[in-house]
């Protein structure tokens, strides 16, 4: 690292994604300063307790006094809201971007309360775990892992440059694209697969002839990795699911068709379609180990616990 | 281990599960022998080569000559042919069991073939990876793991004790059942989620307007968890939603209906009733942890890959 890229950054919100950009930033000495501030007391007297960020504010008004980068983190359904209160006391030529799922949505709710002189660079840093709050955050969370940036066009360069050489600088990588077409790839590799997941959860949860322990124990032969991603936190994922509705909702529609005409193989015995249907799947996983986004470790990759 | 519980076990085809019983039998002593053999030359070969097995035989009725337990391990819709092809060589007293992922269909296709005389108790090593073949196996695969037995009432209990003493001394946790409930909870647990996931990474290969690389690229945001379930072995699968076609059917009839209520909750804006769902499905998850069948360990668990 070459030095700070930034002289003081605000994070607002100081869960999963925020308290994991402090910690990288801090470890690659990426800003001079990183002021913080959440909604809840409780959140920011645990932030100055563990010494999450430099310094903790009671305001967001505060927080993004005198910043030249500010960092919403907050759910995707709030953005709004914040980004009014901090509008008027935006230093000119700072940068205002954010971490949400979503980000037509975003563009929207924010965009409006951006002053002039100041720089708007949606982003989304593709990392997390099922982990939410201001402890569960670590410094590695976005090693290797894509951020998407998504300026408007007529965005200044230099500014884009930054903001990348900030992410590059937590470890990830990063890439632009149009906020629509964001918003669609999340829906196929991420909107859809957490619902799905969600509701095969909701259903397993909810059977009468199989008990919940029973479904537990033997949660290992693949319902297990269901789970996980349905442990996400509900309001993150209520917000993404309202504020992404058209394309995930297209995804579900696409998903639905294909769902069917496999039951239809099932219940008519069409091994032969069963077969190739199977066999075609398997060349994603391939890529997906090429492109070393996944390791090939067998077991599901699970660490094991001791019998 | 107070030494061995077989005398010579017979391995009835050699891929994942098989050739992981041998390093697990050999491991902890076990068995005096374990023959095997594979209806491949070129397993067998591959056999030969590695150690797997004291000794390879060429033809299923030579390997089962004078074992006291016999394992198919072969696709569920194979067992029934493989069950003829030996039963005149059986032994008086020996053990037939088998690992197959459905319960039903083999006592249905394996019981008529088994001889007067000869225990015939199926079981079900709830534990896998998404790899195949001969070398694909390892001594560890059933630490603490479950392995569900399904014999029929009036089967010899000593015959049921020493099977489990087996499975338990390679390192599973052993539960009896009936195989109809077997197949209906294996329904919800792995083969329902199995579909679901192949159908998930079967849309995304299709979408014409996100590329096979996008999704590569941008999978770690919930996507990659279903390609590793959907890249499993095509025919294994097949065979299983073809036997286990009624459960199947049934949970996946469950979804689609969860499914499209929580679509509808997506389309009118109720986020009051997503809220309340993704709340309900993260007790699961808790439930699992503390089973102990899986890590709570973030970022879904992996093992990161450098940057
Ligand atoms: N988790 C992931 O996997 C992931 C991945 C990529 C992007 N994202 C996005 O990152 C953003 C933050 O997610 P996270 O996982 O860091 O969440 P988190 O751990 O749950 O933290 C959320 C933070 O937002 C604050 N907050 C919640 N509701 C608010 C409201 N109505 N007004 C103002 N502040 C509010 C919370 O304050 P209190 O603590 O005081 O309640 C908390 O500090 C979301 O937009 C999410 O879509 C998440
Ligand atoms: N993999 C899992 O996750 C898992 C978990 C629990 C239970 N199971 C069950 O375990 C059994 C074996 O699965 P596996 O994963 O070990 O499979 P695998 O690695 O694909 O090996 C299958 C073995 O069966 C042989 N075989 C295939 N078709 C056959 C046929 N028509 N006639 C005779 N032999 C045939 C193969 O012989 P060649 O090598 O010569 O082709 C190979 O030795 C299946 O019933 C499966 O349902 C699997």
């Amino acid at each position: 690292m070459s030095g700070p890229v930034y002289d003081r950054v605000a994070l607002i919100g100081l869960g999963l994604i925020a308290s994991s950009m402090f910690w990288a930033i801090r470890k690659a000495g990426l800003a001079r300063e990183v002021v913080g501030t959440a909604r809840s007391a409780e959140t920011r007297e645990t932030a100055r307790e563990i010494g999450l960020c430099d310094r903790v504010t009671d305001t967001v008004a505060e927080a993004v006094e005198g910043a030249d980068l500010v960092v919403l983190a907050v759910p995707v359904g709030a953005m709004g809201a914040v980004a009014e209160a901090m509008a008027p006391r935006l230093a000119p030529g700072a940068t205002v971007t954010d971490v949400g799922s979503v980000k037509r949505a975003v563009v929207e709710a924010v965009g409006p309360h951006i002053p002039e002189g100041v720089h708007f660079i949606p982003g989304h840093p593709l990392a997390g775990t099922e982990h939410s709050g201001p402890r569960s955050g670590f410094a590695t969370l976005f090693d290797n892992r894509w951020c998407l940036l998504v300026p408007e066009p007529g965005t200044e360069p230099e500014a884009v440059a930054r903001l990348r050489a900030l992410w590059e600088g937590m470890g990830a990588h990063v890439e632009e694209m149009d906020a629509d077409h964001h918003d669609l790839v999340l829906a196929v590799t991420s909107h859809a697969p957490h619902l799905i997941a969600y509701t095969m959860v909701g259903v397993a949860d909810d059977l009468r002839r199989v008990t919940d322990s029973e479904v537990i124990k033997y949660s290992a032969a693949g319902f297990r990795d269901f789970t996980r991603i349905a442990a996400s936190d509900p309001t993150m994922w209520r917000d993404v699911f309202l504020t992404n509705k058209d394309a995930t909702l297209e995804i579900l529609g696409r998903f639905t068709e294909e769902l069917f005409a496999l039951q239809r193989a099932i219940r008519t015995g069409d091994g032969e379609m069963l077969h190739a249907y199977f066999t075609r799947t398997r060349a994603i996983r391939r890529g997906i180990i090429e492109a070393g986004q996944d390791t090939d470790a067998p077991d599901f990759g699970r660490v094991k616990t001791g019998a």
